[in-house]
């Protein structure tokens, strides 16, 4: 975590502040620490304060944007069977999966296919959306290969599309990747939700929030009290909420300058790459604003991804084959395989994350020590 | 939260241990303290390690463990129209409005009536019992009144009426109340399924468990990643995971020993209130082994307990009127409602928990304010 976030947090630990929804004076103390923490978050996101849903992290975020649309109009007379929910097929599993629970109900789920660069097909999304289209999900930036997606061109689609049809077309960001690197304010992405991850941006592991505009009808998928407006019920984890905001509030006031850090250590391991591994394929948008900032992602066509990511282990690298939510084991990356058509390129990925305290010489040494394995590695391919 | 909690949690937020399901070295090192802190859990209640789903609390447990048994069964053919869910008029709302959501589902939901002291009336739910009751949800102690449930008598029972339906019928225990007052193992409680709430019991807020014996079938709630064997997904929050497995051991340690102790002060309690305030009326079952030592629970027909919670906070004690988690603002106790059938004791409720820390002089301060406020307030009607 953060250091900011480890000191918000620390007073709300020991100090038993009550039950936040109690009514006593503990309780109101709990009460007014929690609003507090949802001004400021609402500020950070450009909603108003009834538009921050505390939640348990980014996974639950997506689960409620899914499945709360599509419960909500399933409340008021759209059955699940008249409903679309437009995703694609490089989104995490708490889209994908979630979207998977909502065909079972009978929702009709299409895939939105995407360019070769792991961004939306937008003629290809014209083409598809229809009048039972209600929610369009996609991430901001690709979990997997850091591609940005322009939501905002989205939107300004679905506005198009739901004027001609006299429809309402849900956009829901999974921003999780985001908040250290982009700016997150829902009007400006032009999201009608956004979800996030405390975890995800040196906040706690275990909250996270559902942003939402005024305008959104959503319902709760728990049943409780009536906490966070009946949407999630539950005791609110004060000090978890406190310590959220305040990773958030430094998240979005330092991006920009992080970003263009990274960025640099980032280009330059490309740069590296190139020239030590020519094998190496790039995967998702080349650097530059499509482009997260703190990811390098590569395919070597015949290399055992999983058996590097043990040796680069092994000096201290830590590297990924897909993302980390993504079932372990071998296997192709499922995004790779959709932006490419390329079962090799999708069998040999390999990830890297960048921080802020990634060096030059960091990367000179990830670089020569995946140059020497691949040297080593007896099996391998170099023709390919 | 208790020093042993905030003790072992505290390496786990400034050091990232990495995400618990990546394949590398610090993911290795996080899955392993997870494990422990599994294993740790697993034996305070009874289960095997696998039997221990993390949550994000005593709501979420409460609904993986409905939403989940049910659509277990939806997956293995037995449609919502034709299951059958019991549970009581008393419940906390994270049951009963879980109950509704699955009623939106055609889930049968079936209320079985209390005893006058807030424990399931045995000779209804048999009688009530069908071939397509596929769950019993009961708490183990009542959140409002502190009666405690005897559910390994409702499990002998449901033993005998599934082997005459040759059917499987599940019993799940909300028991969050209970870990720092009594043993929790599933088996000994002949419970199936159990839910417990960190905060509950000097652990972290945000943070529970939902216990699950080997037998039994679940289906999870949320889609996302493969954690917690897929029944719940959601990068898994180790040091709140870390610290609930301290306390939750400690507090079963503990338990009988704090019992002892907190139940004098109780009883020392119910003996002033007795004799200083002979309007009042006590709720639930009187001192002894179906009461939780903590609850003191009373009603003053004619008292507008709200105002009362008010003036008593302006002294310093903090006492509620219902459960903290019920809808706020005034209104009767559904649950003494359910018990008594009498509207004036159910809206004028007072409930207070103690803690190892009350004292008999904190006890005769609580009676005195209390007393004094009955003899000033003007409208109190001291025939009632």
């Amino acid at each position: 975590m953060s250091e900011v976030a480890v000191t918000a947090m620390g007073p709300y630990w020991r100090v038993d502040f009550g039950n936040a929804s109690a009514i006593h004076t503990e309780g109101v103390r709990a009460k007014r620490a929690l609003e507090t923490a949802r001004t400021e978050v609402a500020r950070s996101l450009g909603v108003q304060s009834s538009g921050v849903i505390f939640t348990s992290g980014g996974t639950e975020s997506n689960n409620l944007a899914l499945q709360g649309v599509c419960r909500s109009l399933v409340l008021a007379g759209q059955p699940y069977g008249d409903q679309q929910l437009f995703t694609t097929a490089i989104e995490h599993p708490a889209t994908l999966r979630t979207s998977a629970l909502l065909r079972e109900q009978g929702v009709g789920v299409v895939t939105v296919p995407v360019t070769i660069l792991g961004q939306v097909n937008l003629t290809a999304l014209r083409a598809l959306l229809t009048k039972q289209t209600v929610l369009v999900s996609v991430s901001y930036v690709n979990s997997e290969v850091g591609a940005i997606t322009d939501t905002y061109a989205i939107r300004r689609l679905l506005d198009q599309v739901q004027k001609k049809f006299g429809t309402n077309i849900y956009l829901h960001v999974d921003a999780a990747q985001a908040p250290l690197w982009l700016p997150c304010d829902l009007p400006r992405l032009g999201a009608d939700l956004l979800s996030l991850d405390g975890g995800k941006f040196g906040g706690p592991k275990g909250v996270g929030v559902l942003a939402v505009r005024k305008h959104v009808a959503l319902a709760g998928i728990f049943g409780g009290g009536g906490q966070e407006q009946g949407l999630r019920p539950g005791t609110e984890p004060l000090s978890l909420i406190v310590g959220l905001a305040a990773a958030l509030n430094e998240a979005q006031t330092l991006h920009q300058a992080r970003a263009i850090a990274v960025a640099q250590i980032r280009d330059y391991f490309f740069t590296e790459l190139a020239r030590e591994l020519p094998t190496a394929v790039f995967n998702g948008p080349p650097s530059g604003s499509a482009r997260v900032a703190n990811n390098v992602h590569i395919s070597i066509p015949g290399l055992d991804s999983e058996y590097a990511v043990i040796v680069l282990d092994a000096h201290g690298i830590a590297a990924s084959t897909k993302s980390a939510c993504s079932s372990r084991g071998g296997g192709e990356s499922a995004v790779v395989l959709a932006m490419t058509g390329d079962s090799a390129r999708a069998a040999s990925t390999l990830r890297f994350t960048l921080g802020s305290e990634t060096t030059l010489a960091d990367v000179d040494w990830v670089v020569a020590k995946l140059k020497e394995h691949l040297q080593l590695v007896p099996n391998f391919d170099k023709s390919r």
